[in-house]
């Protein structure tokens, strides 16, 4: 995992684990680090007082859902809630941006993960040329504005890139094609995608240079693997929470009657 | 009317009409823009890519209620809402501030009044010491970052303040006691607050000092005639429409099917 640095080229980011990580070994490690995330996730909910919103982005086929499923389904459901952004409503492009995305943002107590986010509307859209450079640029400080604003109500925002190289990405895409369980996947448009890979990239890089404050860094994770990104967003919220170290409140039973 | 200074005394602005201003004349003046409003959202409704927000501040008995009903009566009430924000629920405050706000700001071809709005979470907030001067500051750039959004996404933001004199605001207070139509407006907080004027008048001044960029500043409007108040905020709003300048949209019979 690595922070983007001011100029960075996505090309150059590993896209595996470093070589003497130990597979069955860190996903031992994992399966503690979900031991520890259903505890901590439990006060949190408890307390009421804090909240964490994951935002996952990554080009297709890079592994969010598998992510999902993989280091949220241990969790109670109660306290935590999982959002995709699909392609904008009628409705929602009625509107500026960021409205379909505040009104899921996480109440105390809650963990929210978004799949995509707000960050498509200066991605996509760029790659499909809905919006000027210029209005990328005023989309940016309006994202970065936004998510002080989570941060100060109580938020803490985590923001995971999923980096696949592109061999990994077109082999996966294939097995769309080939895997009756992922053939619903597939869709029309994904072998242009493709062709936009090199496009997008560019627009990443932008978002990293733009949208990575110290306070609110996006974490870059080689995502060839599975059992790796695994490990790093569980380990990341873990130590996040471990940080927030939320509190069971005291009895109410304790407290004179209100 | 006048847009605040970056420092000024609210006490010194004034609560009444202009002498020169004629009481009769302008009442019919106002029935004629209120005329051009009927055409104008009707026109903003069909056209459906711009909208506005008229944000409504004052104090207590300052004729909030009242300047809605004799503004907006006439308009079509498909293309017209207002909502009153009233003391944030549990759900609200366990979310940032704006959040109940952003999610009624107006999607395209809509007028949307809020009577009283977020800018109570850096009015009343304060004068009860319920948020820091540190916290008032960072709310302050939120609420500049949040409506500059609204305004990229063609939205026009008009922000109103009823400015009435003390004497006029007791007058009016001590009528909710001993009008039967107007007691229930009565709250047992009200003499309470009476006190808290002078606080009260300092938050609105640092409002007016931090969130009045020349993109989108205050209305300062005097208020204590309510034929007055009603002129110029019917006014304020035809000139934005009419220079928003929104056309019907051609004819659907005229295009090719989608």
């Amino acid at each position: 995992m690595k922070k983007p640095a001011a100029r960075f080229n996505l090309r150059k980011l590993p896209s595996r684990a470093p070589h003497e990580l130990h597979k069955q070994e860190t996903k031992r490690e994992t399966a503690r680090i979900r031991q520890d995330l259903v505890e901590l996730q439990d006060r949190l909910y408890a307390e009421n007082r804090q909240s964490v919103l994951i935002i996952l982005q990554g080009m297709d086929a890079s592994g969010k859902d598998g992510l999902i499923r993989t280091v949220f389904s241990g969790l109670n459901p109660q306290g935590v809630r999982v959002h995709s952004f699909k392609e904008p409503t009628t409705e929602e492009l009625a509107h500026d941006f960021l409205w379909r995305v505040h009104m899921h943002a996480p109440r105390h107590g809650m963990i929210q993960v978004f799949n995509r986010s707000h960050y498509e509307d200066v991605l996509i859209t760029r790659v499909l040329k809905l919006i000027t450079t210029e209005e990328a640029r005023r989309r940016f400080a309006a994202i970065n504005a936004f998510e002080k604003l989570l941060q100060q109500a109580g938020t803490t925002v985590l923001k995971f890139y999923l980096h696949v190289s592109e061999d990994e990405q077109r082999e996966r895409l294939q097995e769309r094609i080939s895997d009756p369980a992922k053939q619903w996947k597939y869709e029309a448009g994904d072998q242009d995608k493709a062709r936009q890979w090199p496009l997008y990239r560019k627009m990443y890089e932008d978002v990293f240079r733009h949208c990575s404050p110290d306070s609110c860094p996006w974490h870059l994770v080689p995502a060839d693997q599975n059992w790796y990104k695994a490990y790093v967003v569980a380990k990341t919220l873990r130590d996040a929470l471990k940080e927030l170290n939320p509190q069971y409140p005291a009895s109410k039973l304790a407290r004179p009657r209100e």
